[in-house]
């Protein structure tokens, strides 16, 4: 049985709204590479009580407890004391940290504010970890099995510790953990969850979580592997999952849906132009938020008004009159405009109520529809995208790169 | 003594480095507001056991415990049984809770999957918030003077849930937290701050945050008020602020700056349009983001190429092989171009290297070029923006939006 981390984060700021706990997000990557996993995240503010309780009900549940924060030498910073009265341990005066400290801020040319000397203090038995960045120190103590490690909470000085002091000090487990993200689009969470029930019964050690987004969704995948192996139940859950999504999957780890559009169009010297109206650019924004866009990507034209779709994406006004800007034809007609202004090999279009205004009884908020012209191919897809404005634009933005990708594939029929 | 409160984070992907808990910000900041304090935040995996524990903890400490996440219908959701297991309360099933998902489904002309079942669940004794946004009903459960609050993990979702059916169960405290948020455009988070220094030295009781993102710099304050008196430390604040900073305070709370330029131009009658390259359509994806921005956005063209702006802006291709496709006068063109394409009344324009690739020596990546073309004025701006890719486009795109509304409010030039 492997050891288990939990984290805790100390400072009443991380409990607001306005700051995330990033030196967590950076710790449980470091320990997970060693085989490490995080188990718990605690974050607790600067009251003593508060924090004992913290360390306290982590001791109970974890092996290895890693916190960060509350070892400055302001009277918020309390974690010392905090944890050396849990553990009923005195805080000795360390000689030659307290020397170390002097001589910093001597170099700076000041002279040392006494309420730096707490942190000067080490609870009986604990290792010092120098900071060879900042005046706070960092300890080690070890409980029995347990391992609590005390860092700083300013990222830097925290992290260089983390590589020097603490990594060193957690052998290297047997195990480590293996991850891969898969990426799919054109199916919702239920089912994709229906499509993959036997694949995932069938997971045996392979951890599983399922995430959606607005149009897409994501399978994390986690799998313990001895030091070198390779991660062998992965790679045989990913092919299963392959064999039966086929072409919904379409990237792992960090490839996007605008990355993979890239590489196929690259890789078949395509290039493509977007006229889109109810994403209001948000398909060309994703397309050109990866580098080298500029090579397949053409332009776009955002047609959000009637005449923007007849002057910019050349859609015939007789048709615009007769079906209404959100249907099969325009949509058609945008795509063939566009592709044939832009000179692009595929034309690329979006046109729907993203609400809450819509388009009358049988149009309603969330009414998409998509078209995509191509060489030999001009195709229209009617959607009713649920969820509030936001997540319509999204979902359709997400449907659009979706249908080039699979033009690009030779699979938009 | 006011109630405390503790939040739980569910999601194995949570523990990781690649998701921040979003969703605890927000709680944090409403259940404040309220004056309820978040003493503690827990995150913790899809795990049975671990959930269970972390629930049991979290009543031992806490009155208001909410929880976000595990409530889908996969087998990785497990908050439902892990709660009613903890707390011995058997799960019922809710018939208009199914009937409920049963319809959502049809709505969307689905058949329900087996799977969604689950949802319509019930710890026995809890009441069910209902959810009109996806399939995951929330859940209430009293234990003694505890609150115990389950909400789905989908942020538009939960966020709906806690407005309609939590902050209405949760009776507001004697104290209130009450909050500003100031926002800033076209200014440097230094500069800002040594503007500010006076007026943040007289904060007094007022908490003052500074948060920068690219191209916006946003000041939070927060001050403890009776509750129904007003919050006067940040009314003075909030005065003497708008004194020094003018017309860089673009925004307060909820408004954004592009919901500011929509508030302008329907004040005034006016239209826009937008012509952009360095940017790939965020300029115009910030635009209509907004409800009604058909009202006054005309439309844009996504200029990626040399091509598109000739075929789509109307750029002269003489002035773009003489001075470049990144030059005051191509922004000038393009701004002048759109606007009488469409027919607005103010054409805005961004054309620029975002990178990794230039425009050689004297156009590194991050030179962006500004154009705003309108009754009587056109006017150019040349930006050097810092940062990688991604950043660049962020500034690019407010520094495009801070010019329209400066262009609306009469102070463009």
């Amino acid at each position: 049985m492997s050891r288990r981390a939990e984290l805790i984060a100390i400072g009443s700021e991380l409990l607001g709204w306005s700051r995330h706990d990033t030196n967590g997000s950076y710790l449980a990557r470091r320990l997970g590479e060693r085989g490490i996993p995080v188990c718990f995240r605690t974050i607790v503010g600067d009251d003593p009580a508060d924090l004992r309780a913290a360390f306290a009900v982590a001791l109970g549940r974890a092996e290895v407890i890693i916190a960060t924060g509350g070892l400055g030498p302001t009277v918020d910073d309390l974690t010392r004391e905090a944890v050396a009265g849990l553990l009923d341990l005195p805080l000795d005066d360390d000689a030659a940290l307290l020397r170390g400290i002097e001589e910093r801020f001597r170099r700076h040319g000041l002279t040392m504010p006494p309420s730096n000397r707490r942190q000067a203090q080490v609870p009986r038995g604990a290792e010092v970890l120098p900071n060879s960045v900042g005046t706070a120190p960092g300890l080690v103590l070890r409980q029995g099995a347990r391992l609590v490690v005390l860092l700083p909470g300013v990222p830097g000085e925290m992290e260089r510790m983390v590589e020097e002091g603490v990594l060193p000090r957690l052998e290297a487990a047997d195990e480590v953990l293996a991850t891969r993200v898969l990426k799919i689009a054109g199916l919702t969470e239920s089912e994709t969850d229906r499509r993959l029930a036997e694949v995932h019964a069938g997971a045996g050690d392979v951890e599983w979580t399922i995430l959606a987004s607005p149009g897409q969704i994501e399978i994390h995948l986690r799998e313990r592997v001895r030091a070198g192996a390779g991660p062998l139940g992965i790679d045989r859950l990913d092919r299963a999952i392959e064999a039966i999504l086929g072409e919904h999957l379409f990237g792992r780890d960090d490839e996007t849906i605008e990355s993979t559009i890239g590489r196929l169009a690259r890789a078949a010297g395509a290039t493509a132009a977007v006229a889109e109206s109810v994403t209001g650019g948000g398909v060309a924004a994703r397309l050109t938020s990866t580098p080298g866009a500029s090579r397949w990507f053409r332009g776009g034209a955002v047609a959000y008004s009637d005449d923007a779709k007849v002057a910019l994406a050349g859609v015939d006004p007789g048709i615009l009159a007769r079906d209404g800007p959100v249907s099969e034809p325009v949509a058609a007609g945008m795509a063939l405009g566009i592709r044939a202004r832009l000179g692009a090999t595929w034309g690329l279009a979006a046109t729907g109520y993203a609400g809450p205004e819509g388009g009358g009884p049988d149009r309603p908020p969330g009414t998409v529809v998509l078209g995509l012209a191509g060489p030999g191919v001009t195709t229209t897809r009617a959607l009713r995208l649920p969820g509030p404005r936001a997540i319509v634009q999204q979902r359709a933005v997400m449907a659009a790169l979706d249908l080039l990708r699979r033009g690009l594939l030779g699979r938009s029929a």
